[in-house]
C-alpha cells in the first residue's frame, strides 16, 4: 500500500518554514524561506510549491501527497484565507489555500498558528487521547487554541480561541489591538518584560532592559537568583493563573497546554501559575486539571502543527 | 406512523414541573409538585412518573414515549446524575436519569438547567439553525449554555459553561461560591439589587430594599424615571457587556441570548449591555455578534428546554 505524506506550511511575518511530514510526525524535509522577500502571496506559493516538488522526488515511488497543511496569522478555517493580517504584507484577503492546493494538486487546509499548533500538540504532542484541552502560546503575544469534544473550536466565524485579547483589566495596560488590559499585555514575552522594566522602575533602578531582552533575558537573570526577575515571573503567572481559571468556566477541559518561549521557563512561570490557578479555581474545578508543557519540539512544532491539519481531518 | 412524545422534567430547589412536549414544541400536559415534600429521590421519581404515566393514557394509541429529558441543578449529563446540588436535599450522587428510566422504560437524559434552556433555545427559540451561540440566564445567579458547531459544551466532566463564576474583579463583590468578584455576584437579579442598595447607599438614602425587591422592582423603578433605578441598569449592562465580549474570544458565537427575569426588562439592560459589547470587542469581532432576548416562553422554558435534550439527542 503507499504510504502518505503530508506538506506543512508555516507562514510567519518573516519566515515562512515548510516540510514533509509522516504520520508518526517525523519530518522528511524541512526548508526556510524569508516571506518579506514575496510581495505578491502568488510568487510565494510557486517557490514553495517547487520546493515542496523537488523535495518529494526521493519519495515519489513509495508515498503520496496527501495534503497540505498550512499555518499562518489571520487565517480562515472557513474559506481556506489569510485576511488582512497585520504583521504580513499581503494586503485584503488572500485564498491561500486555493493557491496551495491548486499548484499541488491535492486538499489543502489553513488555520492560525495556534489552532495549527493545537491541532499538533492532539496528533503528535501531549494531547493525544484528550478531547477537551486549551492550548496557550506564550510568545510575543498570547496566542490559544480551544478543543472541544476532539474538535477545534472556530465558532461562527473561524476566529474563535483569542485568549489574548479576554479584557483582565479595563483600565489596564495598553494594548496593540487599541483596548486596555488584555491578557497578552501582561502574559507573553513581550509582558514580562514591560513587567520586570515596570517593577525595576519602581525601585528607582536604572532601567536597561533594551530591546535585546526577551523572556530568555529575564530567565536567566532568575536563574541567578535576580529577586526582580522572580517577582516578574510570579506576577505573570498570578495573572495567568487567574485567566486560565475563568477559561476552564468555559471549556471545562482535561489539561491546558503551554508553549513558547515563555513556557520554557520551567518552574519560573509554572508554579505561580498553577498556584494563581489552583486559588482561583471554582470548587468543582479544583485539583482535576493539568497544567502542562507542550510537548511539541519548540523549533518543529509549526509545520508538524500545520501538518495535523491534514492528518486529523482523516480521523487520525 | 406512530408519533412520538417526550417528557420534560425540571427539578429546581422549591419546585419540580414536567409536561409532555411533541415534536414542535406544544406542550401537552404540565404539572407541578414540590421537590421539598420528598426528601428521598426515588419518591419524587415515582410520583413524577405516576403523573407521566396517567397524563400519557389519552396519547397511547397516537403517541409513544420517546424519551425523558431531564433539567436539574449541578446535573452530569456524562453519567445522568445530581451531583452534591447545594439546593437540593438530596446528598451526594444521585442517578436520576437511572431512575426515570427505568421506571418509565425509555431513554432519559440529564444535564444542568442552564444547558437544557440553551438546547431548548436551539431545537425551539431563536437559536434554530444556528450552530454557535452563547445563553445566559440572568436569574437569581447567571448561569449558561455554550453551543460550538451544533453541539452543546459539556467539557471533560460535563461542568463546562459556568459564566456566572468568571472572575471579573479580583477582589470584586464576595460570592457564594467562596471567591470574589464573579459575574453572577454583579450581573443576576441578587447582583442588580446589590448594585441599587450600594448606589442608594452612596446617595445616603434610607435603603429600603428589602428581601421582598427583585428585579421587576428595580424595573418598575426605573420605568418610572427614577434615576438610581436605571443607575443600577447601566452599571449591570456595563458588566455583562465587557463579560460578553470576553466570552466571543472563547467561541466566537453567532448570537449570545439572555433569558430570565432580567433580560425581560427589554432596553433598560439590553441597551447598556450592547453599547459596553461592542465597545469591549476586539476590533475582529465588532458589528457581527447578535445580542437578543431568548424566544423562549418564560413559564414553559424549563420543560421545553428539557424536552428539547431528547429531541436534539435525534439530530432532530
Amino acid at each position: 500500500m503507499t504510504q502518505q505524506l503530508v506538506a506543512g506550511i508555516d507562514i510567519g511575518g518573516t519566515n515562512t518554514t515548510f516540510g514533509l511530514v509522516d504520520a508518526r510526525g517525523t519530518i522528511l524535509f524541512k526548508e526556510t524561506i524569508a516571506t518579506e522577500h514575496f510581495p505578491i502571496p502568488e510568487d510565494l506559493v510557486a517557490v514553495v510549491c517547487e520546493h515542496i516538488k523537488k523535495a518529494f522526488e526521493p519519495f515519489a515511488g513509495k508515498y503520496e501527497l496527501k495534503g497540505i497543511g498550512i499555518g499562518a496569522p489571520n487565517g480562515n478555517f472557513f474559506k481556506g484565507t489569510i485576511e488582512f493580517a497585520p504583521n504580513l504584507k499581503w494586503k485584503g484577503i488572500v485564498p491561500l489555500a486555493k493557491l496551495f492546493s491548486e499548484r499541488l494538486d491535492c486538499k489543502a487546509l489553513l488555520t492560525n498558528d495556534a489552532n495549527a499548533a493545537a491541532i499538533g500538540e492532539m496528533i503528535f504532542g501531549g494531547a493525544r487521547g484528550m478531547k477537551d484541552f486549551i492550548f496557550i502560546t506564550l510568545g510575543t503575544g498570547l496566542g490559544s487554541g480551544i478543543v472541544v469534544n476532539g474538535e477545534m473550536v472556530y465558532g461562527h466565524d473561524s476566529f474563535a480561541g483569542e485568549l489574548g485579547h479576554v479584557i483582565m483589566f479595563p483600565d489596564g495596560r495598553q494594548c496593540g489591538c487599541g483596548r486596555k488590559g488584555c491578557l497578552e499585555t501582561y502574559c507573553s514575552a513581550t509582558g514580562i518584560k514591560r513587567t520586570y522594566s515596570d517593577l525595576l522602575i519602581g525601585q528607582h533602578e536604572k532601567v536597561n532592559v533594551g530591546m535585546g531582552a526577551d523572556a530568555r533575558y529575564i530567565y536567566n537573570k532568575a536563574v541567578g537568583g535576580d529577586k526582580t526577575a522572580i517577582e516578574a515571573f510570579n506576577y505573570t503567572g498570578d495573572i495567568l493563573g487567574l485567566a486560565l481559571a475563568n477559561s476552564v468556566a468555559y471549556t471545562s477541559p482535561e489539561a491546558i497546554f503551554l508553549f513558547g518561549g515563555l513556557a520554557l521557563s520551567g518552574d519560573f512561570i509554572f508554579k505561580p501559575t498553577i498556584e494563581s490557578f489552583e486559588r482561583n479555581l471554582l470548587p468543582i474545578y479544583k485539583n482535576k486539571i493539568k497544567i502542562l508543557p507542550s510537548k511539541l519540539p519548540e523549533n518543529d512544532a509549526a509545520i508538524l502543527g500545520a501538518a495535523s491539519l491534514i492528518w486529523k481531518d482523516d480521523g487520525h
